[in-house]
């Protein structure tokens, strides 16, 4: 939809904007996870975040999913908010200079990350069930269960080992 | 701090970083408020926004506070992450021809907003912990409890009357 063209002009409308803007921000997660991994020193972070790439490319199967039963193209829309997420995640850790630091950087990018899915997912969710489509917000739900889940490991992991060796 | 200087040695780093960064990003809030309230159609929206513009300069009075018992210089840094919640909000806003479905957008995109802050305290709490300053995690407590509250209060409008009108 371009830019100030007034293209949404129903909660439908407004509703298949964010699944393609959440559509787009799941697949950026999938290509900057690597790099992550890669990065994470402490050996369940780096689990953790592997484990969390297969979830993610199994939101984008359900997102398709989503688009196919509303009868919507399966595209993406740009995201500026998830871009800014993941260059806010990189610089920083383009500016830690140790490791258990960088664990400690990582896990608070990948939350950030989080909680902008769970926002997206939780709109959403309300929209389907507005509209009527509980068949779409069903399947969307256990998307946002999995980030919640994950958010909630990253709080336990925030909160205990990785960021007790940063501190030390 | 400069790009890929590795400024970042200690947690106690990270914690002035992220601070600097969620006080430019609340700064950012302040500005970006009055035209959400201008927005709103929603009479109990438009209020909720007026409300949380006083608590958010509360917010960044709050920070002032946390730098001056850290004895750090009260300051911000560039956060990519809510100049691209903003730009989103801005963009769909811009798109968006119904007054109902534009309190839909404004409701989703103040939520996005909170779910950034609610993760950025939350990791600047897990380390003024871990670095023996719950004097300065007391504070940030107080203001992570207040973006919780708006959360709640914006999804109990997402989930009741401004949406359902939207849907009809």
């Amino acid at each position: 939809m371009g830019l100030f063209s007034r293209d949404i002009k129903s909660l439908d409308d407004l509703f298949v904007h964010t699944l393609r803007d959440i559509y787009y921000a799941e697949n950026q997660i999938v290509k900057a996870l690597p790099d992550m991994i890669e990065k994470a020193s402490d050996p369940g972070l780096k689990r953790g975040f592997k484990t969390h790439l297969d979830e993610t490319q199994n939101h984008v199967a359900r997102l398709e999913e989503v688009f196919r039963m509303h009868g919507s193209e399966v595209e993406g829309v740009d995201c500026p908010a998830i871009d800014g997420i993941i260059e806010e995640a990189d610089d920083v850790a383009g500016e830690v200079g140790d490791k258990e630091v960088m664990d400690a950087a990582l896990i608070a990018a990948a939350q950030a990350v989080e909680h902008y899915e769970i926002t997206r997912y939780g709109s959403l969710i309300a929209w389907a069930k507005q509209l009527g489509r509980s068949d779409c917000a069903a399947i969307l739900q256990r998307t946002l269960e999995d980030e919640k889940a994950t958010d909630k490991k990253l709080t336990d992991m925030a909160e205990s080992a990785v960021n007790l060796r940063a501190a030390s």
